[in-house]
């Protein structure tokens, strides 16, 4: 009874050891434990694969300011596009990647801020076998919000330099 | 042998049971799995409690736009203050209170957007359980960030109405 006792706690002390908490900025699969719906999926006309768009503040004079949240599945992301006023990127969880044109692609990971400058084209999403969660605000919408442009070929997605 | 391997079983299965991953958008303690670090305290000055600062964008004159993220322990509140250009607060995790002057307490909790006008009073801050993570923003820089208030007191803080 005593060995069976002892089998008991071990058993109950191995499961609990294998779902702890993850440790704070440990980027997830970007899906599990998400903050917020995973809203409406982005056209196909302006992202490749599957990108899912939930609007958080809609444009308005008082505030100027246009957020909301996207989670990319793994290997989707944005064409390229122009934000007349610029872009401010709060990566919440998974792993993606974000370019300028000119500029190396980065690696962006959960707790990331990205800021991308005004009338420059860039474009984001997600890493090949992670997801992606990220925040977009839009500032100084009076001067615009966005453009679009065409997709990013694979040989870009895949290119770090 | 055969009660002590069920023994092992419903133990473990009991141990697992309690650390299943959280249902998207169910608030938790809003210190575990923290996106961002846990920051600056806010200086007693202008916060009841504990309330930890991250800056993530800096005021300036191209995103005219301030980003951070403000980790309220249980209990602690901001003091009254306006905002020239108004404020959006985000809330990624925990559960927590917004009141706007002459307007009922309200609940706030993940997955939550809060926009509070430009030159109202306002206060935020963690319920008495439970703390609150929050991302603000605070728009149209040029028209001004903060103007801090009076402290919220007791029974503002725990007056529904």
């Amino acid at each position: 009874m005593k060995y069976s006792f002892f089998a008991v706690f071990a058993f109950a002390a191995l499961f609990n050891m294998g779902c702890k908490e993850p440790v704070s900025t440990k980027a997830t699969d970007g899906e599990t434990n998400a903050i917020f719906p995973k809203g409406k999926l982005g056209p196909a006309a302006n992202f490749t694969g599957k990108a899912w768009n939930t609007d958080l503040v809609a444009n308005d004079t008082r505030y100027n300011t246009v957020v909301g949240n996207v989670y990319f599945e793994p290997g989707a992301r944005s064409n390229w596009h122009i934000h007349p006023a610029g872009q401010i990127l709060i990566i919440t969880d998974g792993v993606g990647y974000h370019q300028i044109k000119g500029q190396p692609r980065q690696t962006i990971k959960k707790g990331d801020v990205v800021k991308c400058p005004p009338n420059v084209m860039h474009w984001h999403g997600a890493s090949p076998d992670t997801g992606l969660q990220q925040l977009y605000i839009v500032p100084n919408t009076e001067k615009g919000i966005v453009k679009w442009l065409h997709p990013v070929s694979n040989e870009e997605y895949n290119n770090s330099k």
